[in-house]
């Protein structure tokens, strides 16, 4: 077979032109679309940038690489790579962030409405917990050494905490491109919903949601 | 064509059996599956109740005509229709259930890991809201009137509550056979979390945090 | 915990902007997608209207609280949410529609290319069934009665009409924003469909067929 | 590179036994489902075969060969494979079926609740439709030569017939190993569906129906 | 019934504009969706043409009738229908290819890497495998006669060569409107990767990968 | 709103039954389904093990803390958290898996069938690429940095080799919990492939198939 390869050779230097046509013709598929983050959103992400604007730049995100900015009063700083800063990840279900912590660093009780999260410690040692309510609320607590990882499952409601002396940084990865993030305070004191639905709707006291709509910014 | 019909219908009395059997044949497929309960769960749902035991009775449910047990203390009442207690919306992407609300009725913030919620309201007035993270916590609420309906988004948090002075009743149903339900109170004050991590993930006093839990049961 | 925050409350005051700032960089993401109908439909849905264009009418419809237009000859009315006229389901998996039946009210054979039906009855009595394919042809066919619910898989043939001597009311719900509708009656008789090709593909009498395409209005 | 690949060589086979245990290791991974038809049914398919039990039959399928049997009185004989003759296509979204067609052969108005249909003219001429209810109920109908292919969307109805002389013969594949076959006159007149609520949700003359009953071997 | 539908047949005459108005609200569905080529493609494919302008050939697609461009070395002719020529099958899950092999062809190692084939020799016959990883990268071959079929699932690389000692033919269906075609050789041989990297990643002789990237035209 | 609550506190204490009761009853939900490895698996993943089973162990990963096993001869080490080794991702669409690379390691060419890779440098710098035959075969290449993430699309064929002279780490992430390898060199060279199918349909030399085969473990 190999001889036959080299006695063609020659010949198929003539047949190039029609054979990359061919190839051309073939192999018109979408194997990736890079988000054109210009145009609309759609269910299912946003349409792809053409073929020929793609680099290899689109998909690489170079900016985990160094802290993020801080997120206050939790002693943390974020960076994440979701679809609109990461157009390469657009429809391909992944997508990444990472969380620095300070000595007494927390990420607060959140969760994302359409993704499932694995964290990854790169250094440090942090105590990682969700609450099913499939079995009566149990929560599930691990303590995450250097190198461990964790599951989070979709929508289940779940935290963060240093539990070392010494700065900790993890890598959460998400089973979508656009995961959302509903973080309770944000959610609850964060925005205009008025005390007396709040508490209604939390059975919280009136003292502890004024207090803390004053602390996240908050109204009525 | 349908004379010949007429004509070739004699012959074929003849041919019956063997049609019954190419038809069979070709129609061995799978358009339901009633889920069998007693059978380990799977990501896709329950494994599938045997065709031949499967009756009229699997897709139908009596248990939504009247009201359901009572949740204190929100003075409302619940049933549902999920596939763990209706088994013929097993894979089908769909299932209901129906709340009660005495005047006063609430049911406080809650959400669904893994499904939209779509409500009716059936009688009364309510008022139902959600926050959506993506901006900046909003709260996107309405007062819905009878036969009214709102979407509410998989994953967000929402409310409802009566704001009428009669009972109210809404029919909700769900893009899933098994939504699931997290409710906030639920899940910060109905286990075992311990106080002093409950406070630091949601930066909740610890007089409101041991009050609630309390209330709901919750130790620690 | 909850005292530390109380102390650095007034700090925190001055780092508010920068929080904010930090929570809309870890917050961009898609949580629903309210469908810009202006633009073309994609497999997925509809483009997402801008984020800042949304309110909270977009996630509530109106037009189920009153009876729709009525469908001849079937004595019913008809009035549906779907994306089409309800954007805020969009890429959410669910919609819904309303059936006021009278006397004698009918919802002729028809199914759904693209969803289950979960039909809820608000008031009065119906029978409904479905066509199974799978078992031999098999009818499951129950009776409703107000507050019952059934679930009619996808593509499968379904029927309801009004059992009792009062007007009925029927809150059907779909596992798709966009279900679709294939009547018998309109998909047979209401178009162009040649008399001689339909009988010769459904065994109908030519008769029949053309007695019928008068009443849908079909030609040919 | 090569050459260093060559010195290397002994050396390698003292360490092919760990090479081949990290392989395994790292190749765990789930490639195919062969059905374990034995199993229950789940709504993602049957259960995986044992691996160690698969062998390359599996994947093959030799009855599209040879005619399948007649289904009278359409003249035409049908052989398919699904995932319940053809175990190997269980999870993987494609199966396939073969008829043949006598001279006036006409495989009837029929649908699949769960697949799009792509049918290939293997030899003959056909002529082909589907009726859309979107666009005001319209036929799109192609005839098609040797060699054609016509898509017939999911959930619509849709028909075959010989258009010549000849016997003709078609292979139809499915976008689901499972598609499901409604066939309109097994619907209507194979079952014990009453005729008077047949002729109440189709408008179908009482005569009509009892005449193709008759004919189906239907009751009631 | 059927007596009481013809006594109302004059009265409906007048009904009917008030009839399809009917109609046409409840039946505004996204039953399908032809690409709308010009348009930026989505994660989910491309937007949809306007109903108006879509007609019985976009789903028709006569390429496949005829033997298609020659694929140099291989010995093949290669036609495919992908939705970038065949739009009718945007969003549903299935496109079509024809290869003609003359004596002494071969489809070389390849793979889908959104798709599963499901090969069918329409003359001929055939030598099939795939190579699965999952059990210590075990070949699954068969002959494959006329009309036989054969599944080969996502991803997993396969080939065919012409067993006999005339033309074969076949057609292969896929699980995706845009499968998109892997091909080892091209991989490789035909693009500028660095021989030197090339040499690195696959283990392959420096010389025979000079070698082969003066076959396929590739550079570096 | 609060003080209410306070009132009917000691009240509340003799219906916690009852409530705990109805919390049971409305979250009956499958929020995530660890896997049971020693039942079949599905399309869709594992059967879950019984909720009482579930401990948070389940979620949690120690694995990839250390180095894995060694792969030669490529100089890397290998460690996967794929749901057949850690059950608690089964469902949940990522899983994840730990690379070492010695000075001068490399992952040789290898590809996912059903995932895309998301990968992050540990420590190190890394050259990664990958082929995509949609745009003329063309490899995107970038050089990551500590911190740095790639995206590598679902089926394209990739690699990662050390470019330091120290060693490096990436921890990879993918979209499924059970992702799949298939390895060039293995799928190619560590079966039982015959060679001259092998030089066939990859245009090798017989030579280099024969070298390759001795190296890793083929026959044939």
């Amino acid at each position: 077979m190999a001889k036959i390869v080299l006695l063609v050779l020659p010949l198929l230097s003539l047949l190039l032109p029609l054979l990359f046509w061919c190839v051309a013709q073939a192999q018109l598929a979408k194997e990736f679309c890079v988000a054109d983050l210009a145009s609309s959103d759609t269910p299912a992400g946003y349409p792809c940038k053409p073929q020929a604007a793609v680099t290899a730049d689109d998909f690489y995100y170079r900016g985990l690489g160094t802290t993020g900015p801080t997120v206050n009063p939790f002693k943390i700083s974020l960076s994440s790579a979701f679809v609109t800063s990461f157009p390469g990840v657009n429809g391909l279900g992944i997508s990444a962030a990472r969380v620095d912590f300070a000595v007494g660093g927390v990420v607060p009780l959140h969760w994302h409405p359409a993704a499932t999260e694995l964290i990854f410690v790169v250094e440090g040692t942090l105590s990682c917990g969700f609450i099913s309510a499939t079995s009566n609320n149990r929560v599930y607590t691990n303590t995450l050494y250097k190198g461990d990882i964790m599951v989070l499952p979709q929508g289940q409601p779940h935290f963060q905490y240093n539990l070392g002396n010494t700065t900790a940084v993890a890598l959460s990865t998400y089973s979508s491109p656009n995961p959302g993030v509903q973080t309770l305070d944000f959610a609850l004191f964060a925005n205009n919903l008025p005390s007396e639905v709040l508490t209604k709707v939390t059975l919280l006291d009136d003292l502890q949601v004024r207090k803390l709509k004053a602390l996240f910014g908050g109204t009525g």
